[in-house]
């Protein structure tokens, strides 16, 4: 599945995943950080600058990836 | 963590997550559609109106999932 993912290292900076999402065209991105914080930038569009920006906590990242994958629960 | 993501049922389509995203205001929410398909919602601000939607496939939602909890890995 490398194609629908496409990963580059951030030298100093962390990791930047570039994930297919909806149609062609659109995509996230998720910028990992070092200390954990992930930037997502939400493309809704072929156009270069993203329709929203958000700079997640790890607890919040983790919170949504569990949501996006089906595992959230709440005790 | 209840009041950091409100889950609510949606008769006939399937559940709604909203969770706290980035910075007070910001939040993301979830439609996980009974056949798998996920809405993304993106919203950088107070405003009703999101600033990004996507539906995701249940293999993207997956994938992106991933990349957020950081479990993703290329073989």
């Amino acid at each position: 599945m490398g194609h629908k993912v496409r990963i580059q290292e951030l030298p100093g900076i962390g990791k930047r995943y570039d994930a297919e999402a909806g149609a062609p065209g659109q995509r996230v991105s998720v910028v990992v950080r070092g200390n954990g914080i992930r930037d997502l930038y939400v493309f809704t569009s072929d156009s270069p600058d993203p329709d929203a920006v958000l700079e997640l906590t790890e607890e919040q990242a983790l919170r949504i990836g569990a949501i996006l994958s089906g595992t959230f629960f709440t005790s």
